[in-house]
């Protein structure tokens, strides 16, 4: 069984090749980057691959996304439209997503910012960070695997919770979920932190604009851990200057990495990561990829299968 | 019914008559840089007040503290040592608290520092935060309600919590428990992250030093939101410089303000809020001592007492 692998680059390959020789001995690595013969290829794991290559491998049986999205994988017109796209979701990367959104929320409530810019100062002033998770009506854009385990999570540390998506799935433990467009101004009407962790499609592309920041209430704040393409830059720093907006944090951005240039990187009321909200490492991909291609040989149902009409 | 205030000073005071006049619209209010007749003052709500002048009080019964600390009022040579001095311990104070440290825990879990000085210097860098809330062991120092909130909420999210203080308390839900100087190199030895809500005490003075820290595991986090006279400042910085330890995020110091001139400020490994962990504000505080005046009054018997032989 042959997996070929484009994830990390041409320096990431020995570790791939130890980390597999451990979770499946008998799998054997090949590099994206080296001479293959394509029919040989059993099973690719691969992260934004040039376009049209994919679509070489005749006898592959399956696609696995080296992350939790596919939209790296799915922008290559020629991508072979009859296999399955696999994507990374372990349960490792639904307690770090769970664990980002948490933490964000918190500093937000906490307006950690403002602790943060005078440290940098060295200014040392007292202030009131009155609010605490009770007070904070969060709403989850996406209830995926990721967005469900951050729905439980805030809940359970006292954030009011509700959810919205474009379908009609609904959040665990009785927290109230929103869905579709009808429902879309509603939800946000009780929302006082956004929370966006959709899928990048072209139905979601960007769908944190004027009109959604419009209908928060005021001083809403608002977490990206979704995908860049998700937000309209110009509109978020135009409701944050307005005062319509109170914080952002946002962790991921288009295009990546965030252009030095970048206003968002020294506006006041912006927190940027530099998308680390749910990074499985080699050893988690690897012992995920190998789970999968053994469920996949025994012809088992395998999880997270990117569905086109939805999108992810 | 009369109280007689020295929290937040002069400017304070329009608040707190407003405040007062709401929750207990029959307590006389009286501004401590009043000209008042001391005999007439039968209640104290203090921050830091001068030396000497609560004894001058003959008819007072009962001093409460604006904060949960009392060591602002009992530095004091004279205070009135027959009376009893309330803390200011609000169920929302444990919430602020816990949420805080919670807050903290997972900033220093995810390694936000990073994040934070990369956005300074508008610089994009990818970094694995690989770690999640169940590979940081808590240990907690100090067992009050604050300490014991701040347990029950962590160990909520994930985080595997242990427990120290000076008596024998122990943590509720089954969490481990460990008492007095005996037990205290063993409860280091299982802490990747030192959280310090201990009062302060001569007892727990200088107790954030070289041979606590040499006792923790190389590479632990502290967040001190206990007092500033916990820690050695020198002793945490040489700890961290030589790579023993990780992080630190620090909310109280000594004193504070916390100079400019600190090499705290600039550490890269360290965090600074401006003692924000937790503040009942006046609407909170005012409805919190309407309440003691009016238990106190029915003889009923108070919550957070200062204890001497306790020292806290």
């Amino acid at each position: 069984m042959r997996l070929i692998i484009r994830s990390g680059g041409e320096s990431a390959m020995e570790e791939w090749r130890e980390q597999f020789k451990r979770h499946s001995p008998d799998l054997e690595i090949v590099s994206w980057f080296d001479d293959v013969d394509p029919a040989s290829i059993d099973y690719a794991l691969v992260w934004a691959p040039e376009p049209g290559r994919l679509a070489t491998f005749p006898n592959l049986k399956l696609v696995i996304s080296a992350g939790a999205g596919v939209d790296h994988i799915v922008s290559d017109p020629a991508w072979p439209r009859h296999l399955r796209i696999a994507r990374m979701v372990t349960p490792r990367t639904e307690t770090e997503m769970a664990e980002f959104v948490l933490t964000s929320a918190l500093m937000l409530t906490r307006d950690l910012k403002r602790a943060i810019d005078q440290q940098a100062r060295r200014h040392w002033e007292l202030y009131d960070s009155l609010r605490v998770a009770a007070d904070m009506r969060v709403g989850i854009m996406g209830l995926g695997h990721l967005g469900i385990a951050a729905a439980r999570l805030l809940a359970k540390v006292g954030f009011p919770v509700s959810g919205w998506s474009r379908g009609a799935t609904t959040l665990p433990d009785g927290l109230p979920s929103y869905a579709g467009p009808d429902q879309f101004p509603e939800f946000l009407s009780r929302t006082d932190l956004l929370v966006c962790l959709l899928p990048a499609t072209e139905a979601t592309r960007g769908i944190l604009n004027r009109d959604t920041f419009a209908r928060l209430p005021r001083g809403a704040s608002l977490i990206n851990a979704g995908r860049g393409s998700h937000m309209v830059t110009q509109d978020l720093l135009d409701a944050l200057d307005s005062g319509h907006l109170h914080q952002a944090l946002l962790d991921v951005f288009d295009p990546e990495p965030l252009p030095p240039e970048s206003p968002l990187w020294t506006h006041p009321n912006i927190i940027i990561t530099p998308h680390c909200a749910a990074i499985p490492d080699r050893q988690e991909r690897a012992r995920h990829t190998a789970w999968l291609i053994t469920a996949n040989e025994r012809g088992e149902a395998l999880p997270n299968i990117y569905d086109p009409v939805r999108g992810y």
